[in-house]
């Protein structure tokens, strides 16, 4: 007998589709909805939040949790009921009047932030984000009583379940060890052959047509998802329709074709999802740790590998009447792809400073959270990283520097480790799957990537949330857990050698 | 004070937050999903349907009706009052398990449906149809004793709130006495002068920038809306982002071209409704047959029209490269549209035959529906009506014939008599229209036909759902309620003068 369970099951199938309805929403609102329709859509939305956040912290739930924990249920379901606890400890005490405020005052200050941002006005900014703070701060010491965590590490459970501080802490200590240096050599090294830059007017249908070739190459299965266009690139809609978006300038096609890769990455990993009890958090995807390792598996690992760029170069040069003068034999498309430059901004940094983006960004928003230092310390915090880590001062440049990000003005606080971590995860799998799998360069070069998607599907993809995610990585990784060292010598191996 | 009916208002704004999410969903499904995408999402519009269900019919909701009526409420909170009422006593006593049972039967009879009519099978359709019927009699019969009507009258109250059997009976029988004999009247006359015929390859994207070249004179908002493609046509999305789709056919832009006008006279009324407590019942469109009647009037009143087509006929000329030997100052485009010919398929019929098509259909079902006939009895009944009334035989050819439309296996009994008593509405409104505005035929001619909006603003659009449908109609049409006269006259004047 599992009845309790079997409820609990039946409360999480309410919520998958209401989930689905979220993300379709989602989706529309930031593709192709009229502009008229915002209002009536964030209305929608929220509706449908509300009522999700009800079923998940009924108050029936704690007693058939507990009630479940005592009844026969086999592996998978413990799994489930696992995850289904997880989620529960994130939601269940939190005043639903704490999340309206909170959510309200994010919204505000999101709104706000997208002018104040172009105006570099972080004045104006502080009034609205203090009490995103204030409500987070609210909200993630109630979590931390729960779950008996620092405030900030609860925040990142809602994120990655299971990571800490202390862990972060360590990878990132090592981190600023050696890339600051690797960083100057690989500049010094790249100083001395720059790659003739292609800039032209690139046909943005040619472009759409060069990024759906190269996303079906990567196994994208279109009749499960779609390929459209939105300002920011995403992956969005639901699992069994995974709607992945990227951006196009006319000046290169780097940008769309470098985002959908990296979005295939992820919508990959949703399409593989277990069909066995999907509507179920035993078949979400483990984190979004996880998830980046995936995007940045596919962008990284294979899309930006030398072995797949002379694959798709000739497909490139297919598509775009490039400089009439210009000798296409002659573009160095690797070095055109992986220039390496400290920058100011996150989103448009290469990988080898990247994680340095995101070290800057992490160190403040824990000491934040956890109530260190207030809102007022950032600019002059992120002002002093910037320079110490990358050489770049930011000093009154707030549009540039702490300004830049949607995820505080959104109270994402925690998320933002996800990436480094995830970049880190993807070179060890990619290690592990270069044990597993002979020639893996030439595998690349030929194009035929089943048998590392295959790797990918055993060991990331098919397994859901089935294991603990330092379980996950023991079994794909030999026993070994994550270690950063395999994305010290991938970044060395790529950029120096 | 008004306590009681403020919480009725707290409830209807929970259900249009609700039905915006069911809506967009809807549209999507329609138009870009993925074929994969279809059970999950179907889940998904279950789901929101049913809290939809159960917030309309919630237990204290009679309570607080019978406390709301005698609150101190101005017109238009009564107006609303009288809404919610209606739809409360459409839902509150119809068993869950029954509206489960007929959803389920529903879908299944539909999904064969679309196989079945392929393959002309109607001894396999009879047999989920049956159940079908069934259980709509069941909700009738429920319905029926609720409102204390006839069930087939109960059933109409869906789409049309109001309007009765022995009312249409009245229009019909009047329709069946002058109908057939001015249908064979103008077929003789239009034998004299066949129309050249234009059969080309047109580009489906300058099809496409024809429409909205159109739609856009007929002043939809393309802010607040979008035209897309679908199998069907139709108007979806809300009100706020009114969503209208069109088809194309490469032989002929004149389907994409009067479909999208079509579904433009739905959008206006949507893109028009009240602003003034918009998500309450009192803003929604008053009935199918008003929203018909708004479509109809641009289709056929506006876009039919001699003088509207010669004023978009050099736009339409601009659009293609028609036959190279052929004189486009000789093509009658108004022959071309306006060509009248019994036929089977009520979808492509003209809208002379198309009431008969109607009258046949609405006699089946409330016989049905009230129990005089059984399913089995159809095809001959339908045989019998199509030969006497239109000369047409389609014994044993259920495909062209019972078999035709998505009403029946949908279960949406008493829908079909809104699209005839709409396009008698459309008439008597172009009437009254032509007594308030000069000269309306140059207006046409003139494309600029912002009054002719603004009488249908003032008199149906801006009024949502304040009025009942006689009321509306008298104050637009001085006093008068609905009469078949007028469609008598719209016909003979333009297919007989």
């Amino acid at each position: 007998m599992k009845k309790n369970y079997l409820k609990l099951c039946a409360i999480q199938e309410k919520i998958y589709n209401l989930n689905h309805a979220k993300s379709i929403l989602n989706w529309d609102q930031a593709t192709i909805m009229s502009v008229h329709g915002n209002h009536a859509r964030s209305q929608s939305i929220a509706e449908i939040s509300g009522l999700i956040h009800q079923l998940i912290s009924k108050k029936n739930i704690k007693k058939l949790i507990l009630a479940s924990q005592v009844e026969d249920l086999n592996e998978l379901e413990r799994a489930n009921l696992r995850e289904i606890k997880n989620e529960w400890l994130l939601t269940y005490n939190l005043p639903k009047k704490l999340i309206t405020a909170n959510h309200l005052s994010k919204l505000k200050c999101e709104f706000e932030w997208r002018k104040q941002r172009e105006q570099n006005d972080w004045k104006g900014f502080l009034i609205n984000f203090r009490k995103v703070v204030n409500h987070t701060r609210e909200e993630a010491k109630i979590l931390s009583n729960t779950l008996n965590i620092s405030p900030y590490d609860a925040l990142i459970q809602r994120y990655d379940q299971g990571l800490k501080s202390n862990e972060i802490d360590k990878l990132f200590l090592q981190l600023k060890k050696w890339l600051p240096k690797l960083t100057s050599q690989i500049c010094k090294k790249q100083k001395k052959n720059k790659p003739v830059q292609i800039k032209k007017n690139l046909d943005i249908k040619k472009q759409k047509k060069l990024c759906l070739e190269i996303i079906k190459l990567l196994g994208f299965n279109l009749n499960r998802g779609r390929l459209d266009e939105s300002i920011h690139p995403f992956c969005g809609g639901v699992k069994e329709d995974v709607r992945i978006t990227t951006r196009f300038h006319k000046s290169t096609f780097l940008h769309s074709l470098y985002a959908s890769i990296h979005e295939t990455g992820h919508a990959r990993y949703e399409q593989n999802l277990p069909s066995a009890m999907y509507n179920q958090p035993v078949s979400r995807a483990r984190s979004m740790s996880i998830h980046e390792s995936q995007s940045l598996f596919f962008e990284k690992q294979i899309g930006c590998n030398p072995n797949f760029i002379k694959r798709i170069s000739p497909i490139i040069k297919r598509y775009f009447d490039f400089d009439p003068g210009l000798d296409l034999d002659q573009v160095d498309f690797f070095s055109l792809i992986n220039t390496v430059q400290p920058s100011y901004i996150r989103v448009d940094a290469d990988e080898v400073t990247y994680p340095i983006h995101i070290i800057v960004r992490y160190e403040i928003e824990k000491n934040l959270i956890n109530g260190d230092i207030e809102p007022e310390d950032m600019p002059s915090l992120w002002n002093e990283k910037m320079i110490k880590y990358l050489g770049i001062n930011t000093n009154r440049n707030y549009k540039d520097g702490i300004l830049q990000d949607i995820h505080w003005p959104g109270g994402q606080f925690g998320y933002f480790p996800c990436y480094t971590v995830g970049a880190i995860y993807a070179a060890q799998w990619f290690h592990f799957a270069s044990k597993d799998i002979d020639n893996i360069d030439q595998i690349i070069f030929s194009g035929n990537l089943e048998i590392i998607f295959e790797w990918l599907n055993k060991n990331i993809w098919s397994n859901g949330s089935k294991f603990e995610t330092p379980e996950l990585t023991k079994k794909a990784c030999k026993g070994e857990t994550l270690n950063v060292k395999y994305f010290k010598k991938h970044l060395e191996n790529r950029y120096l050698i």
